[in-house]
């Protein structure tokens, strides 16, 4: 039995996922199909590399993850499949492997070209479909393509530690369904980079001088009963991920607001963490 | 086999519910994962429990329910399972329950405390996703937790009768895809409050004097050929799940409106029921 | 093991989606359940035709579609189940099947009379489960229905060619996830109306000599290495589902708009081709 994930751009009104989950049934009647999502933001490959990211690890080895995101063939996006991490991904070569796993080595990479003379605007069902299936029954990846040694590289989104190792310098990778605002600084640049001394987080004009590990960590349940005298307060905290998150405790940013909303921080905006040495 | 649905205000496009889906996958290969809704509003557990209390029902006998609402533990917020109706339920401490339940005995009840020494923000995938698999293999609930005799009671939004035994007191407690506006007045607290007496249902300033079974009884087939001069008629109604309904026959939120909007029910508004005697 | 999928207009909030399925677990704890989409706009047949007509030849032979879309009973709107292409579908007599497959003979047509004392404000549930369950068990659709020669018939939105034969007039059936613009003019009427003239496709005050087959078709790779300069650029294609689509390059719905927004194209707006002789 094999467990292939989708990871697209397709949203879930139209008929794009139900055509790719047929076909895959048609061919496999006992895959496991799981949606990852489907909301990722048009084109958006950082968003795509932010949720892929914080979630492939958790399934089996030898998963095989579909990513329908800026898909289309182009001379400039090319279709790859590898193995990485023990898992297999089938994606555009359009730098989103480069953000999802930049310090691991691909097992095996190769340039998919079963489909040199297939003309499509729909390459996930016409070529990563039969890419998956294949891969499911076993197949190896040679066949499907031809070696490559690499895949394209994008490195814009990395957060940067300043030249006197004083100040980390990041930014906004997502903003998440509560509204809260996620950084690209992880737990370990900051213990790294950090080694101890004392910090202050700073985004727009807001400072933190400690970071949580939960979101509740801001409530002295001793002292104050009604814990809901606490909503709307915000905190830093490293998230379930492992980043750099700015929350507002227990916000809903369909009534009023989150984060993101409350505090004005944006997509790419900057956030930076202090050492005080 | 196992059968486990996920309840959750994770929304879909963030990485929470798949990085569950593929836990559980990696630790029950066979499993059935049904997603109940991940649309919750945040931290709404009102919401949370008239979705769940008016689907558990259709699942097997023995089908594992994880409710992640709302779910970081704390001092105030234990996390608890039990088995209830024959089913089993993995969730906070927060009263949802007695939502869900209140004239349900359970059979067993537990505080999980196979996480005593686990600080998460994640505890859905970290402690929830663990229990639900255990039960799933076939574990008993005393071996991840310590016997409780109850849970916490929330009751604010029960209906009730005035003295005179004349009039019911509801009030809105969902609004539905179709705009349609949901009391907490069921069909058999009517009949027994109603004894057959003639009524009005009041909301707002709109008044009703019949409660239907079905949203095209308010048409009359015979002598009115064309069913559209029917549509944005107003009706009362108990609805599948038995509960009355204010709706607006064949209403759309996204264009003309629905209940919810052109009558101005908003969620907690008061509906009653007059008794005439 | 049977394949069920689900078109509705539940939306992914209510306990709608997740009752259907627990009821269908109940009867069947092999089945394979897919959502094609629960996110239909409330009761329109248009959109559920569209969506259906592209995804069900994607699955396997012998699959079974519920549609629960402006399904409840009534003199007018019988429930029926057919076997037509080779896949069952089950679905309230509202047109929605002259929509899908005009062109192909059901093989068996049965109004559905299993049903025929019971009153149900949730006829998906209380019936075309139960019809599905039975069908997927193997039984024949003479067992719950009783045979009948057709469905209703609506024609309101088919492309028309005028009596010169040198214009196609369509118009605007769907938009999709990225604001493209779908037509109801498809390839085949294309080349067997136009017969290789040059023509022009016209929606608006916007015209196009060219209709490619894939999004990046208007892109020059050899002069113009950014990408991003074609970006925002308007172009008509044939969809991967066989029609004529305006689209903008790489559209976001949510940031600078689609062709829907961008050229003003709405549902039902008429788009032409021109044929030159």
């Amino acid at each position: 039995m094999s467990l292939i994930t989708l990871t697209t751009d397709f949203g879930i009104k139209d008929h794009f996922v139900g055509a790719v989950k047929g076909a895959i049934y048609t061919q496999l009647p006992d895959a496991r199909i799981v949606d990852i999502t489907h909301q990722i933001s048009p084109f958006n490959i950082t968003e795509t590399a932010y949720i892929l990211k914080n979630s492939y690890k958790s399934f089996p080895d030898k998963s095989i993850h579909i990513i329908g995101v800026d898909s289309e063939l182009s001379p400039e996006n090319k279709h790859i499949a590898l193995l990485l991490d023990n898992h297999y991904f089938i994606c555009p070569d359009n730098g989103l492997i480069s953000m999802i796993a930049s310090e691991i080595k691909p097992t095996q990479i190769v340039a998919i070209n079963i489909h040199d003379r297939v003309e499509s605007s729909f390459p996930v069902l016409d070529v990563f479909v039969q890419v998956a299936c294949f891969i499911a029954r076993g197949g190896s990846l040679g066949v499907i393509g031809k070696d490559i040694d690499t895949y394209k590289k994008i490195t814009e989104i990395q957060p940067k530690l300043n030249q006197d190792e004083n100040q980390i310098i990041g930014s906004v990778v997502y903003i998440d369904n509560y509204g809260n605002v996620i950084s690209n600084i992880s737990k370990k640049l900051f213990a790294d980079a950090g080694k101890g001394r004392p910090f202050k987080v700073k985004a727009r004009r807001y400072e933190f001088d400690k970071i949580h590990h939960k979101y509740n960590d801001i409530i002295n349940f001793d002292i104050e009963e009604n814990r809901s005298h606490y909503d709307g307060n915000k905190l830093a905290l490293f998230n379930s991920a492992g980043y750099l998150e700015i929350a507002i405790y227990r916000s809903n940013l369909d009534t009023v607001g989150g984060a993101s909303t409350l505090l004005g921080l944006g997509y790419r905006d900057t956030i930076t963490i202090e050492f005080i040495s």
